[in-house]
């Protein structure tokens, strides 16, 4: 029996009867992922394998004058010692990731320095030993002469013309031209205009103008960083590493150290967790360079310190909301300055953050400026709907303003002004059929937002979120095996039970209980070319895939039983139950054909391969209680409603999983979580110890209200999850903090000591 | 650049023009083989793996009083001890293996003992521990109280009724009827008649009847069998293993413990050699028992001696051959009478073997029976070829005393008499297009034939072979890659460079190199179902897959480039040449497609899946000249050539190599090669220093004629290729003995001691 969580509405804005779809049947994993069968980056052995170790800059910001790793070489038990000349000299081709790119030169430097070192813990060197503790001993031999430079660490000090220049090949950019002379920590300038923002702010009743604050903050998945790497005799290499994408983790590898593409397998092992930072390689290149120079299998698997110092988190951000509205409620301009660290290397999310700014709201006047900035942090990379959530914070937070200057219940304004079907949103893109509004209906229909508030010190806040949803490439393959289960090989790596919603989709489509499809994620030579599992977009496209490989497998059930029965296979049809008819009244159940695929002929094999269209724009509505202690400006969560609008929910519970993650995230986000860094640029938190995520004392129950309007470009209506519910979250609990206190919070985390500080200003 | 071995010649009997059929090409697998980085069975790592080992019976036949594993199991680091009773009792289904057929409960009993052991070195018990060492000490604390029973270790004895019976459960089967009323060990009587023998006898000029030995034989592959199984914990089971048929393994495996089939997935690692030995299941059920018990993955991996002693040899017989001529040298009537060891249970080979004996020759009167008898010994199986080189040894020494008598060349008698296109064999098939002429012509003309002996005590053999080789089902899925190369995903595990032969039949209609084409072999739910790595099959067979899925490829590549151009699919042709072509003089190469398949579209992927006929039909004829040393009964063969019909050579060097592999197992077979048991039935050379295979002292350089008459039922003419060239060395070294002696052997081995005892005879 499958177990429903407490608090768990779905409202239906269609009437699609389905057999699998909507139930809730176990994962086709979870009992290796409980019992601690299931195998991680870090579990894979090989005969022979070395240890990799991966050496850190200590600095932030400095000039390597030389590398000696003679002595490191010269210990028992060391097979490789490797710097950035072991490395190609890659050219200047960008890599897509799926969620953002990266210069490949960029992107090889960010796996091992080149010259200079650009953040703390940037890697300058690798060992590959018998065991990780010769590796680390022999690391600490390598002599390293640095020229230390003065760091930049904060976004708008690095947009000044005196600041210290990250990277001597980055100029700015604006609409594809180069537009700065010098190299600049700006590396792009985005910028989007509808119709005619100044006017229009001119004729509004109420403008108001803000400025926010982002700290760096991290994914926090579970599993560390893992790759292990066996360079072959021949030049090929087998890569068994923990990522999101295999085939993106194949083509990167590729590219950063100039082996032909299709000489790369990559098997993909489980992944505990990614939400957008296991997409870019970082120690999967240095594992092949290892084993490639060791002769011998490599293992390199990051500690959580190397994690936080050198992988990809989301940016700090400062952004500047200006909205302007009329007397009745109606948002008409709007205005957004959005400068996002890069970190490193150019690349921040800072334009899908652009683009998601206003996306909630209808404001048929709108200029957004986004700058994409270096400093010397490490480079970010995409985290659950990468830019957005920083974007809502701000966005959320002035309306919330413009609706008290109104005097305006801010769901009534929300309502009046969501983005609907029709809505041009200010990068000039017009929106199909969207669920907000039905969103916000769901979210004032439901028992916690007409429950009052019980207590002093209390407030509750409301905000609404927007992830586009990508659809790009997926492939399966299924088989149909004699005892009439299907087996099925796919090239989506599952991070959220993918697996088990993928295998719903086939299982509806051929009549037969989700539990007769086994799901399996394979190689990158075993199944067709797939996209990353990210930007919410497996279940929905890789369903789609599995959607078609089905119908591919009925046409092949009707052709046997036609075969079977010696008719024209015309007179065979295959029914929704499972069953398949021929002439005369024949039968045949899937199971009974299935029985006799091998004494009458061939396997009974498709694959499915699909490019689906982007985006499949989806809207969350959070409501949010809190609780703030005047004493310590600790701010407890008392009760929590996300709201989404998922399209068709395929397994209602990892819908609701995927909303209890994002928000969650977003609650760590937006009350503890934060890079600490000294004013030399080095981080001081880099553990979870001191990285405060959420812990199960730290939330409620997350109640959840699924909304359901059908995606028209998909066969059941599906949106994709995972990302939204991490966007409202920040301005949701800002709104609820200043009914408790009266503090409007422009700065996140908006954490005891920061909100203490704020109450003590009385 | 490819190196031809000396002595090597084609003469083909086709006019098609390939480009990559027919080459050389480097296989795929073969940098990683060469330097050690190939992973065969033994090479299974898991993190918490046990290591297993198996109790053997050290009676060749005893009832089991009890069994007491506590003193075992109490042992420190083991974690499960397991017997008989923790097997199911299976039903009495037949477990179909490909090469041959065995009752479950027999072939269960098989892997673990049951209530009695019937030959020494049967498994009785195994034990999982944390290394094999503790594993094997706890194994010796088992106490196995044994009933000794009188072993019954020859043919013709164990099929007396006064002969001790192996099995309760075995009656004697005739045309499926039961045909004794007390179980026996003889399983089945099998017959075959054509035409009228007896009065075609009394026409006969010449009639010879002999009778002959054949000693057990084992296949000696290099690598030990080794299965490594992890029970997850909702009771699925990855198994890895080496075997020729990952398929069937899981079949086996799935009905001898009784779990669902697609419960099991079976990864089959690299696999040193098989040649029919690893299609039954022995360890690997075993481990899954283990796994299961124990809670943690458990290796088993057998020693040497558990080969020799518990795997499957080929039997020794016992066969009576009668032939008769007319003066004018044709064959008018045959009659055989052969009876095959099967071992403990049910099973030999004999039925092929009655099929095989005078399947060379047009004997339009004839008459075999063949019986399958249990003796104490380890159940035969498949051994290249199975049954047919004790039946060939047997026919072509009678057909060479024919010829004495008639004083006719034998070469002149067999291409008088051999099969042809429209031959009706004694079993009643009537063969299509043949090559057995052209093999016998092209021996004829060959340098080594027209070469005559140079020195004393030598002598020159000529014999013929057959084998059918058989079709069945195979299945691929092909990925075009960005970089145009094609990802080729088979089910088929590779013994003899198979990887290679089916890659080079898709590139062929491809129109690409075979090294742009990557195959894997890959798990049993990664690709359609496909039969054992056996039969000669699989370059037939799977490359007809392999040709379906390129046919598709290209169809698929016609559709992407219409769409690129956005013209009808009907105006794109893909030409042999790896262009494609459309209107306007459109044209774009495979690779300048290929780079455009993820920018324009879904992947290109296509399964193949194929169900082939039985058989193919081919004939061999080796020719010898061996010299016997007179003092010490040695030969040594001088000269060997092998000739065969393969149809078309995809790889030569690979066909090469399969008549060398033939011929020398037919050496080793014909000169040294037994199993030596005392009269308890122990076998007492259980090892490879005492099991005497040729080493490459002990064998000339293999000269080869490959004949290419091309198989009517195969795209490119595939015939298959293993098998046949074991089956002629055996009489051809029997001939040539007789050439150098004068003596007639009618036992195999015809090694030094019993070779001496004849030469001594005088």
């Amino acid at each position: 029996m499958p177990i429903v969580p407490p608090g768990t509405t779905t409202v239906k804005h269609h009437d699609n009867k389905y057999k699998v779809i909507g139930t809730r049947p176990v994962r086709h994993d979870g009992a290796d992922k409980v019992t601690g069968r299931a195998k991680y980056g870090a579990d894979t052995q090989l005969s022979g394998m070395l240890y990799g170790y991966i050496l850190r800059s200590p600095h932030a910001h400095a000039n390597i004058k030389s590398i000696d790793t003679s002595a490191a070489e010269a210990v028992p038990g060391v097979y490789a010692v490797i710097a950035g000349k072991d490395f190609p000299h890659v050219g200047d081709k960008v890599a897509e990731l799926g969620e953002g790119s990266v210069r490949l030169a960029h992107l090889s430097a960010n796996c091992m320095a080149r010259g200079k070192v650009l953040y703390h813990g940037h890697p300058v060197a690798a060992v590959a030993a018998e065991t990780i503790h010769i590796a680390e001993e022999a690391a600490k031999l390598i002599k390293i002469e640095y020229e230390q430079l003065p760091p930049v660490l904060d976004v708008l000090e690095a947009m000044e013309p005196t600041a210290p220049v990250l990277n001597d090949d980055v100029f700015t950019e604006e609409m594809g031209q180069q537009v700065s002379e010098k190299p600049s920590n700006v590396a792009t300038h985005f910028l989007y205009e509808i119709g005619d923002p100044e006017a229009a702010f001119a004729t509004a009743d109420v403008v108001v103008e803000r400025e926010f604050r982002n700290a760096t903050v991290h994914q926090g998945y579970i599993e560390p960083h893992a790759s292990t790497a066996l360079y072959h005799g021949d030049g090929r290499v087998t890569l068994w590493t923990c990522t999101q994408g295999s085939f993106s983790s194949r083509q990167q590898v590729a590219e950063l150290l100039e082996i032909p593409l299709t000489w790369i397998k990559v098997i993909p092992t489980e992944i505990g967790g990614g939400f957008g930072g296991k997409i870019a390689v970082y120690e999967a290149p240095v594992s092949v360079a290892l084993s490639k120079k060791a002769g011998r299998p490599v293992r390199v698997v990051m500690d959580r310190t190397g994690v936080f110092l050198a992988t990809g988190p989301t940016p700090a951000t400062f952004i500047r909301v200006k909205l302007g509205a009329t007397k009745d409620g109606k948002l008409v301009a709007g205005q957004a300055w959005l400068a996002y660290e890069a970190g490193a290397f150019p690349g921040s999310p800072v334009n899908p953050g652009c683009m998601c700014v206003f996306s909630c709201y209808d404001i048929p006047n709108a200029r957004v400026d986004g700058y994409d900035v270096c400093v010397n942090k490490p480079r970010t990379n995409a985290y659950r709907a990468p830019g957005s959530p920083n974007a809502a914070f701000a966005c959320e937070t002035v309306l919330e303003e413009v609706c008290q200057e109104l005097g305006m219940d801010s769901m009534e304004f929300r309502l009046k002004n969501a983005a609907k079907e029709g809505t041009r949103r200010s990068d000039g893109y017009v929106y199909p059929r969207v669920g907000l509004v039905e969103c916000l209906e769901a979210v004032k229909n439901s028992d916690h937002y007409k429950t009052p508030l019980k207590g002093p010190n209390q407030g509750r806040g409301l905000a609404a979120g927007f992830w586009f949803n990508i659809g790009l490439k997926s492939s399966v393959t299924a088989t149909i095996n004699t005892d009439g289960k299907v087996s099925l090989v796919e090239g989506s790596t599952d991070i959220g039970g993918t697996r088990t919603s993928i295998s719903m989709q086939l299982a509806e489509v051929l009549g037969i209980p989700a539990e007769d499809v086994q799901p399996f994620v394979v190689d990158t030579d075993s199944v067709g070319y797939t996209d990353i599992t990210g930007g919410s977009r497996v279940t929905m496209a890789t369903g789609m895939a599995a959607y078609k490989a089905a119908l591919e497998l009925r046409d092949l059930c009707c052709e046997r039983a036609a075969r079977i029965w010696e008719c024209d296979v015309n007179e065979v049809r295959y029914h929704d139950d499972a069953t398949i008819t021929g002439p005369e009244g024949k039968v045949l159940t899937l199971k009974a054909l299935a029985a006799q695929i091998v004494a009458t002929g061939e396997s009974i094999t498709a694959s499915g391969n699909t490019n689906m269209p982007n985006s499949s724009n989806a809207f969350g509505v959070h409501l949010v209680d809190v609780e703030v202690d005047p004493d310590t400006g600790k701010t407890t969560v008392l009760r929590y409603t996300a709201c989404q609008d998922v399209g068709t929910a395929i397994h209602p519970a990892y819908v609701e999983g995927q909303m209890h993650g994002g928000a969650v995230q977003g609650i760590g986000w937006a009350l503890n979580e934060e890079y600490v860094y000294d004013k030399d640029g080095h981080m001081r938190n880099a553990n979870f110890l001191d990285y405060r995520i959420p812990t199960c004392y730290d939330v409620p129950n997350i109640e959840t209200i699924i909304v359901e309007v059908p995606n028209p470009d998909h066969p059941f209506g599906v949106r994709g999850v995972g990302e939204v519910p991490i966007c409202p979250p920040q301005a949701a609990i800002g709104a609820a903090i200043h009914g408790a206190t009266g503090k409007r919070m422009y700065e996140l985390p908006m954490s005891p000591p920061r909100l203490l500080h704020e109450l003590l200003k009385g």
